[in-house]
C-alpha cells in the first residue's frame, strides 16, 4: 500500500512540518509507504518520519536528477515534467493526505479529488463551496491529528481498492 | 496574445456558459486567442463566443483524437496525457480566467497561481485562505462582467509580459 | 488537416533546412497547417516554409515561456514538461514528416510509428530490423522529395482519419 | 542506485525473456533496483529476475491503476499520462539496459540517448547511422550477455554520477 503526502516546500510551517513527521512515521508503523515530491518542508518531514520507523519513501521529483530529493527518500523517481509531476504524486497513493499546502498543493488537491482519489485534510485547504456554488464541504475527509489522518487515509484506501476490484470483476 | 479560459464540463451551468461565451467573444473581438481543455461545457462555449467574433480557438485535449474536441476548436492540441494536460492550459495563455469550475478547474488554478500565472475569476472557486494559514484574498482577481474580466485579463498580461522581458534582459 | 514536422535543431544540415522549408511551404499551400517543436534548425526552416505561403504554424515548446519559439510560430504552445512534449508533437499531427534527424527525432519516430501514426521519411533514420529482430522496412514511408513527402503523408491522414471514423461509428 | 530495463510487452521473444530476467536477477545481486515500464514481455521477466535474488522493482505505468502493473512489482508508479511515461522509465534509472525492443523501446532509447543517459544494448535496435547522416555506432554500449550488460550499464551509470558531481560541485 502506499500513500500519499502533500503540502508545502520551505518555507512550512513549524507546526505542519511536526505533523507531517508523525504521519510518515505512522504510516510506516503499518507498513505503508509514503509518496511525495520528494523536496523540502511538508515532503521532507513526512519522508524522515517514515524512515524513522524503519519505512519505505518515494519521490516523484519535477526536475531532471535524483540529486533533487531529500535525503531521507529511497526511491527517487525522475520526470522531468515540472509541476505536472504532481498529478503523478497524487495517482500514485491510493489516498492521500493533505497537511497545510500553498498552491501546489491546491493542484494537488484538485486533480485528486477530480480523479475520485480520497484526500484527508490535516489543517489543509479549507474549501466549503466549489465555483460552480456547489457545497463541497465532505469533498476532504477531516482529520484531527496525524494517527486518525493515517487511520481515515487507510480506510478511504481500502474502501476505493474494494469498489475497483468490484469494478474490474464486473 | 493568447489567454486561457477554464471551466466546467458539462454540466456547467447555464450562467456560467453565458459568462464564458461573452468572454470568447470579447477576446476575440480584441483579436486575442483563446486556448482551453477543448471539451464540452464552459470550455466549448468560450470556444463558440470567440468564433461568432472571428477569433482562434485552440484545445488542449487530454486524450488521443482530435475527434474529441468541441466543434468551436480550430487547433486540436492533441497531448494523450489524461488531465495532466491541465498543466499546459494555463501554461499557454499569458493570464487566465476562470469561469465557475468544479475540481479540475482547481487543479489548473493551483498551477496557474503556483507558478506565477495571473488568474482573473467570474464567479469562481472562493479561495481566502490557503492550507497553510496566509490570507490569499487578492491571489485571484476579481472581475465583475465578461468585459472587465477581458480587460483585466489583458493588463494582467501585458504586466507579466514586461516583467519576463525586463528578467530576460539582465 | 495539421501534420507534424520532425528533425534536428541546430546545427541542421544546409540540406535538411532546404527539405524542411520546401515541406513547409508546400504544406501550407494545400492549406494544411504545420505542428512541431518550435526550436531551430529544421522546426525553424518549415515554419519559414509555412509561412512564406501563408499558412499557420503550431510549436509544442518544451520550455515553459512562448519567447522559447522561433519567430515564424503562430501558436506557442507551452507544455513546461521539457522532452515528454516529444508525444505531443507527434500526436497533434495526422501524420509525421521527418526530415534528417538525431535522437530527439528518433524518439519521436519511436512514439509515432508505436501509437499507429504514420511517418514519411525525407532521408531521415534508416531503420530496417527492429530490435526484436522483426523487419520493418516499410515502418516509415520513404519520400523522394518534399512535394513526394507530403502527398504522401496525406494520403496518410486520409486513410487513417477513414480508419478512426470507421472504428467510431462502429 | 536504480537501473531502467527496457524492451518488448507480450509478444516478446523466449530469447529476450531470459536475457531480461538475467539481467534482473544479476542488478537484484548487486544491490541495485530495477525501474522498468511495469507490464508484460522483457519488462515482466526482469521483475522476475529481480524478485528471484531479492530486489526492488518500480514500474512507471502509463494507466492508471497500479492492477495494471506486472505481478512482480514492488513500487508501482501510476502516471497516468500514456506513453509520454517513457520519459520517466529513462530518466529514472542512471543507466539503461535496452534488450530486444519495438517501436516503444526505440521513443525510450531515442530519449535517453538525447539527454545524455547511457544506454547499454543486449541484442536491441541496431542504429548505425542518424537521420542527419552521422555515424552512431558507439552510441549504445553493445553487450555480450546479461552479467556484461549489468557491468557496464553500472560503469556508465558511476562515470555519469562522477561527471554530474563534477558539475554541479563547479
Amino acid at each position: 500500500m502506499i500513500i500519499s503526502v502533500i503540502g508545502s516546500s520551505n518555507p512550512a510551517t513549524t507546526e505542519h512540518v511536526k505533523l507531517a513527521e508523525a504521519v510518515g512515521r505512522e504510516l510506516a508503523r503499518r507498513g505503508v509507504m509514503v509518496v511525495c515530491g520528494g523536496l523540502s518542508g511538508v515532503m521532507e518531514a513526512a519522508c524522515r518520519g517514515a524512515k524513522s520507523a524503519g519505512g519505505t519513501t518515494i519521490a516523484i521529483l519535477p526536475g531532471r536528477s535524483p540529486a533533487d530529493a531529500n535525503r531521507y527518500v529511497d526511491i527517487p523517481i525522475v520526470t522531468g515534467m515540472g509541476y505536472s509531476r504532481n498529478v503523478i504524486v497524487v495517482h500514485t497513493g491510493r489516498a492521500v493526505i493533505a497537511i497545510g499546502g500553498a498552491f501546489g498543493t491546491l493542484s494537488e488537491i484538485g486533480h485528486a479529488l477530480g480523479d475520485g482519489i480520497p484526500v484527508v485534510g490535516l489543517k489543509t485547504w479549507p474549501l466549503s463551496r466549489n465555483g460552480d456554488g456547489v457545497a463541497i464541504d465532505g469533498a476532504i475527509i477531516q482529520a484531527s491529528d496525524p494517527v486518525d489522518a493515517v487511520e481515515k487515509a487507510l480506510a478511504a484506501a481500502a474502501a476505493r481498492d474494494k469498489a475497483e476490484q468490484a469494478k474490474r470483476s464486473t
